[in-house]
């Protein structure tokens, strides 16, 4: 017997990605497929602070091509937040205030689609909800470019990081190796990854023999030994004319400071504002005084949808869609994963894991996965990282550019006449 | 009557960029086409370098696979070089040193592919080998990224870049905009041109209505002009809850200083490395508080054959071909250009134009291709860069990855005795 209609709240949350609007659209194109189960779904204008502030957009309103075209849409069509909720004793008023929102719009499933953060609140919403007396079925998303979520294979948003990282060192490699000779012998690229290297990783799938590009992958679990770095550097130069670093945010001292914090100051005494590909580049300069370049992907890694993974996108609208199902089913604070079932040929499928367990966890890459001068990956990572990069999945061009998607966005009348201040 | 057959000299100079190896393979395919008037096709390795060493590549032993894969492969597949021939009258000896090799070699074709320095010294090649009875028809074919060659109507180069930087600014500007309401509100992407803005001009094809990213675009023709920048910024954050900005590496002070040359200091008192985006992020923090992010995209940009702009593939191969048939039909001392024939729908064909008018120019994007307040493109700007970016031309992909090809790079046997240190 299926239970009654009720409206379904989906928001993003943290940093957004290639393909984070492909979960969105496996969400609402699955639910409508519901309808009668899940009545309308509501977006929260810039994710959970759409939801505290009753901004709800009301995706019913999106044609059907709009939502298809999430599925090549780069960012957080919705808007998503950096807005991290307190723990249920001390801040219980946003999570009553949630619940508050949620009952006047008849919302009984939260699709909270994020990261390690995001997974916390969506358990702590399906515990407060059942001790107010409302209970929500809540499910998380998974979504991280940084892919250091635990319990799933890999999470959907890193694949086309990684490929666009990968890409992107072969290709300036190609550029470095030509001009070598009379000019730039050094080139930096600075890839994200605060904590865990997954992303910098990745940029070892570009070389595929010894000698290629990159030669040097500076990883956030290895303490960053600087002799060791520049006899590398040197080593490299030497024996092939170049040297390519990919150099990822997170990359430390061996006293635990980021290196992009390592407390230069420019001329007016502010801190530098310079990343680690800069810092790195300059240590180089320093010691070896060889000419060098330096990139800084930033927010370009994450939106390149012009490049992203086929695969990645897939398993993007697998999770959006399985979390609409297992809904469905009456599971409540699980999150879809990725199963890896078989790595040659690559086989996937979805399973799924309690919120708890996800919760306030990072997977680091494991020592295995890194090379024991700590500067390179090993096979087993290639064999781990090669599947999630496989497959193009070209966005549609208009006039030369990307024909990417903007969602009208249509409010959700208010019900209650209380301001929420975030 | 047919020319005797005579080698022919091939060299890539200068920087780098998505398609020279697609005017390389213009000229070779052509040059096979031609065998009863072409003998051989050498090129250097490392661009001039490889002729003054007398180190060539025996192209002949590269496959018609190859030749043919160098239309997709970016960088440049025969080595580059930054080494400027000086004036015959300063260096006269690198002049006859050059036609010593030809004459070793019976090369009788000269096909120097590069930017406004190339064209100067093909110009003196020409000028010195008839002066030395040695005649060498020597033809330039145009190739920068900076788009900043007379005569013709763009450079084989620059519409690859102009489509990386305008997708790329499209896709981060999504990302920011579903960030801004709790994260970053200013984003900075610093992109090549250190003397013209005609990259920087491509960040604006991103957006297509008002309001739309970027909100502001940074030209080397522009003096910054720091309190206007500041309040553009506030303004665009204040309307649109964010910022998007698009900087050329060349902007300067009001005074002509780079910007990216503003003598901050790390703490070691070495003089900063950041470029031009970290130092407009400094001064948007400093002065309004926004949380900002940058990026700086250096030769990700000019080697992203991944999502190369078709016209300009088709372009940068046409010239290649056009200077063989050009030097079959006895031209001599000219560089093939681009025509437009038609701007709606965009038509183009190849002209000529004499190395002497080429050597050592610079075209600037002009004041009316610049919007009245300094920071945007208009629409006759919109109109001249649209069509470079059109059409799609991806390479092939093998695992994820480009599948770009390298050449053997067999060498010519030496036949002078004579090493020459360069």
């Amino acid at each position: 017997m299926p239970a009654s209609k009720r409206n379904a709240f989906y928001a993003q949350s943290g940093g957004v990605s290639a393909v984070i609007n492909a979960s969105a659209a496996g969400v609402i194109e699955t639910a409508r497929k519901h309808r009668n189960r899940i009545g309308k779904v509501y977006a929260g204008r810039h994710g959970i602070i759409g939801a505290l502030t009753e901004d709800l957009i009301d995706t019913s309103k999106e044609s059907a091509r709009t939502i298809a075209g999430l599925k090549y849409t780069p960012g957080g069509a919705f808007g998503s937040a950096r807005y991290k909720l307190k723990g249920l004793d001390k801040n219980r008023a946003e999570y009553e205030r949630l619940i508050e929102v949620f009952r006047a719009h008849d919302i009984g499933y939260f699709f909270y689609n994020g990261g390690n953060d995001s997974m916390d609140t969506a358990h702590k919403v399906a515990q407060i909800g059942a001790s107010l007396g409302y209970p929500v079925t809540c499910i998380g998303v998974p979504k991280t470019v940084d892919n250091d979520l635990p319990h799933t294979d890999c999470c959907p948003g890193f694949g086309s990081v990684a490929k666009y990282v990968a890409v992107s060192t072969r290709e300036a490699a190609l550029d470095v190796a030509s001009m070598a000779r009379t000019s730039t012998k050094v080139f930096v690229l600075e890839v994200m990854g605060r904590h865990a290297g997954w992303i910098a990783a990745a940029g070892g799938l570009a070389g595929s023999k010894p000698g290629d590009a990159p030669h040097i992958i500076l990883f956030p679990e290895v303490p960053f030994a600087e002799q060791k770095f520049l006899e590398r550097v040197q080593q490299c130069v030497n024996d092939y004319g170049y040297c390519v670093v990919v150099v990822s945010e997170g990359t430390r001292t061996p006293d635990g400071k980021f290196l992009a914090e390592a407390g230069t100051k420019d001329a007016f005494g502010h801190t530098q504002l310079g990343g680690v590909g800069p810092e790195i580049a300059g240590i180089v300069k320093r010691s070896l005084g060889y000419k060098y370049h330096w990139a800084v992907a930033d927010y370009l890694q994450r939106s390149a949808r012009h490049i992203a993974s086929k695969v990645d996108v897939q398993q993007a609208y697998a999770v959006g869609k399985a979390a609409v199902e297992f809904a469905l089913k009456g599971m409540d604070a699980v999150m879809p994963t990725i199963v890896r079932r078989s790595a040659r040929p690559y086989k996937w499928s979805i399973g799924h894991v309690p919120l708890a367990q996800v919760a306030n966890q990072e997977k680091m890459v494991p020592p295995e996965y890194i090379t024991k001068d700590g500067f390179g990956i090993t096979e087993a990572c290639r064999g781990y990282l090669q599947p999630l990069i496989a497959g193009e999945d070209y966005p549609p061009y208009q006039g030369g550019l990307p024909a990417y998607v903007q969602i009208k966005g249509v409010p959700v009348p208010r019900k209650l006449n209380k301001p929420f201040v975030v």
